[in-house]
């Protein structure tokens, strides 16, 4: 697999594509690079025009395999692809997926969206999530009763994470919201700059998904008093702070639903059968369903300044954004599907109240349909990352699933793992993508480390998630090697009092790989082309009109890899290595990331 | 590629799937075919419950490599794909368009749909178009006076059929509806027994596609009593009869825009820029675009008994359903897009009007977000069959184009064609294709004669046609070998006068593969599995529960087949090849197309 650089590309990134957000009416220019010897003698663009296919010829510049054409731009997602034909008289299709040799579907068009992008803080940036229970306990937080539903445990107690154990949502460790304002030095260490923390909301459970109310916080957290000291310190570092709601469901605490059981006029908020059973989460009857079929719903929720929203985009909170909880199930039951509408209202209801706001959509699926238009910016891109990077890297003795798969994801070869992350980059669409999150562990999920088990593994695996295309966001303790078989066992409490057992190579790996991502515009923005790929490689080049950058990761040792391309400055080795790049990626002896700066 | 048939399978079939229109909240049944000595160790339906992957055990069915299980139909289009898991601890997906060894999206899923499927008469039957102006006048046709916008023609006169020529849609052979009734004999000769007229309603053009009203039936053809005629005529043979209706525009000497024009009340039926500007279909000024955001556009045209598309399924119209024009288009303009809101009340205004009524929606490319749910029953499969099968059979020396392409469809060996008939069946669904029309020409397209130029090819082409999943449309003419190397082109007058010059072979296929079709279940509803494909060769089952036939295709003479498959009986031949089925398809020295009913 040598020719890839070969092939003919395109992709939405600058090199290719004039303008990532034109108005809709306008004509963008789009690019395809081929080879110099790539005997291609005419291109077309090919897009849907109200979903009638049209073509417009493509014009070569100059001599070097450059061909370039307009693109009206004539629906808010405006599908295109490219018809190129050979000097044997062969046609091919050029789509996001890559380019076959039939006449395929629009499945895998490239896409254009005239929607607003997110903010560039939110493509920019580096997330690190926080599950407030087990990241810090402030000074208050010994003040704090714990209160009868809990489980109380202390901070170095084993957690409890087995789903049929009663005390797996209900140990309590007592992180507040002061605690992260303690250490928000340690999360400059990482490089993040976007703080998300899962839900602060009262709840009767240590994660909080099942609020019981979304009027103020959580007092055991601190309450509203220390969300904003929070909020302030968080901004006061020019960072940004995102919440966590989930508009698919409450706790059966929540005074809605309270009043909803008593037959008060917040019934119609969820989906009662009769006077016991109603829809739930998954059959959970402590979650249950909002139904957003209910306009009344909707307004207290999430349209307009005075919503959930609506509200928490304000100050005291001042939150610069969402991440909706359950984003792939909401609105949606059986025959009723409003999912774009709550999507498309909590969108439109954040950019009313703030500028540069951001929404994302948690689905631990396929969110194709969800992210391209006016809904969610984009995802937590579990399929599209998470399962991809897992499956190339993980260790044989795991027994780590991807969350809700009754079977741990295979070991498999780089050029399958090319072609999953190339079909959902395909899927999502370059920009819906490049706003999605890169993910290696999150609450919901086994902890990177166990799944890989080697600490030189885990930093291949830091190292793709920061410089594949896509927003890294670091669940709190990824980064000092914190271990957990699942998503309850991953809630470890973060190991403040024990430096001893801090991963601190990885740490500073995470911290570098950040500061290289904040420093070149091409990995946050650059194109992606795939350079080399074999079993156990993976060599791509980051692409932007300001410069390039070559990316090896390796999962194994491995030969030399010849690459015909310009020599290279080392910007980061994991392993130590500090040779340049001079025309071949170097022999490794050990599982290696490696990225230079091409001249 | 010999062995495909050890591969996984499953589809839509009965085989496959215990039902195929189950009710919302049933659990449905769903089998895979594996090989015998494929080592699967477990399997797995994966479902999405409103959208949240879901997964259900399957279990082994005896030990000839047959696998089932139990799919809860929890939405009304239901996706699922199976997940195999071998001895060697390998995990693949199968999904419609095959079986892949990495983590895709969703894109591929098999769907089960709980709306009611098209009716028995829609799937099982045969269609036959019918241009009006071009296929017969009756005694009555010389009595009318030729229309002022007209250019008379002789019935032998060669068509003009350049678009820069003005003549192209105005050239008037004078073909009229009694002209239908009296060759209804030579319609049952094809098989056909569904007749689809192109629009007749008045129109200052041949093709009436820009309707001057929908009220009544165009004079020149013989108005609303010859209509009246040709719907008895056609329903005493126990026939079905489709009207051909253009829900995205009208002529602008429509009675509504010459009032939308004045200012009158339909105004906003249409979408007008000022005075002179308005949209159009695909900037035609002469087919001003109707406004489906209108309520009461939708109350005169698609919605409820006295729309345009309700009163017509009753006397004396009574027809059994609509074709739909450009039903891609329609109800979509740059930000707008209400297309599945008028494709879902056509079919519901359809099925309120009379009981199995059928409606399916032109579209020229990917019609599979519009088509699998409650809106088109089907479309003309033109992506799905037409292009697959013509960038198989075309000869060299053509020049024909799928229409709207700026270059002639290529040459495409067979296992790319294939992977485009895989991906369009996959894409659409299997019940979708199944409901939709598999076309060789139309009155838009190049004859498939002029593409193929050989007649053995032709027929090749017309057994594909009636062997693949989907509904035989043949397009008056193509059954006596007319041609024609564009959609204007092969609307040529039918010779009924120059017998001398039919491709009665051609046509005595037609009839015979009619007649198989009506006659074997297995090719109407059966599976389909791929048993043997090289460049010029094309071999399937099509199994069911009743019967499996073997179907082989060749453009070109090739060697025998060998295929560990049972013996089987003749069905038919196009080379007078006479020899059964013994383990090997037999060598051709021409383009062949056979099937056998196997033991």
């Amino acid at each position: 697999m040598t020719d890839l650089l070969g092939r003919p590309h395109h992709d939405g990134s600058p090199l290719y594509l004039s303008d990532e957000a034109p108005h809709l009416g306008s004509t963008v220019t789009v690019r395809v690079r081929t080879s110099a010897d790539d005997p291609v003698t005419r291109a077309w663009v090919r897009t849907t025009y109200d979903a009638e296919p049209t073509y417009h010829q493509m014009a070569r510049e100059g001599d070097a395999g450059w061909w370039s054409g307009g693109l009206p731009v004539h629906n808010p997602v405006t599908h295109y692809r490219f018809l190129i034909e050979r000097e044997d008289g062969s046609q091919t299709w050029l789509g996001a997926a890559g380019e076959v040799g039939y006449d395929g579907s629009d499945t895998f068009d490239f896409k254009v969206v005239a929607y607003a992008p997110a903010p560039d803080w939110a493509r920019d940036g580096v997330v690190y999530q926080i599950f407030p229970d087990r990241f810090a306990r402030s000074a208050h937080a010994g003040d704090r009763e714990t209160p009868a539903w809990a489980v109380p445990a202390d901070w170095d107690d084993t957690v409890v994470y087995e789903g049929s154990d009663p005390r797996t949502p209900l140990q309590f460790f007592g992180g507040d919201l002061d605690g992260i304002v303690d250490h928000l030095d340690h999360l400059a260490d990482t490089g993040a700059d976007i703080v998300y923390t899962t839900p602060v909301f009262p709840g009767e459970s240590n994660h909080r998904y099942n609020a019981s109310t979304f009027d103020h916080v959580d007092p055991l957290l601190g309450g509203d008093k220390a969300y904003q000291r929070l909020s302030s310190a968080v901004h006061d570092r020019g960072w940004r702070l995102l919440g966590d709601l989930t508009s698919n469901h409450t706790g059966d605490t929540h005074e809605w639903f309270q009043r909803a059981r008593e037959g008060g006029e917040t019934r119609s908020w969820y989906y009662f059968h009769d006077d016991l059973r109603y829809e739930s989460w998954m059959g959970h009857h402590t979650l249950p369903k909002l139904n957003h079929t209910s306009d009344e719903l909707r307004r207290v929720m999430i349209e307009g300044p005075d919503s959930v929203v609506g509200r928490w985009l304000r100050p005291p909170y001042d939150v610069d954004g969402w991440r909706i909880d359950v984003a792939n199930m909401t609105g949606r039951l059986g025959h009723i599907d409003v999912n774009h509408d709550v999507a498309r209202i909590i969108r439109a209801t954040a950019a009313e109240q703030r500028e540069e706001t951001f929404v994302v959509g948690e689905h631990n699926h396929d969110a194709s349909s969800d992210i391209d238009g006016d809904g969610w910016h984009g995802t937590m891109n579990y399929s599209g990352f998470s399962w991809p990077v897992w499956s190339w890297l993980r260790a044989e003795e795991t027994d780590a699933r991807p969350f809700g798969r009754p079977v741990a994801v295979p070991r498999r070869p780089g050029p399958l793992v090319r072609q999953s992350l190339d079909e959902w980059r395909a899927r999502y669409g370059w920009r819906a993508t490049t706003q999605s999150w890169n993910i290696l562990s999150s609450h919901d999920s086994a902890r990177i480390r166990t799944l890989v088990v080697d600490a030189g593994v885990h930093r291949v695996a830091a190292g793709l998630q920061f410089t594949l295309p896509g927003v890294p966001m670091l669940f709190a303790g990824d980064e000092l090697g914190l271990e957990g078989v699942n998503g309850e066992d991953g809630r470890r409490p973060m190991p403040w009092d024990h430096r001893e057992a801090w991963d601190s190579a990885t740490l500073a790996t995470y911290g570098s790989l950040a500061a290289l991502r904040r420093r070149h515009v091409a990995l946050r923005r650059g194109g992606l082309r795939w350079a080399y790929v074999d079993d156990d490689s993976l060599v791509y080049l980051r692409e932007h009109p300001d410069e390039t950058i070559l990316v090896a990761a390796r999962r194994a040792p491995g030969p030399a890899i010849d690459l015909d391309l310009p020599t290279g400055e080392l910007l980061l080795s994991t392993t130590g290595d500090e040779r340049g790049f001079a025309g071949a990626v170097p022999a490794a002896d050990a599982p290696a990331f490696a990225l230079w700066r091409l001249a």
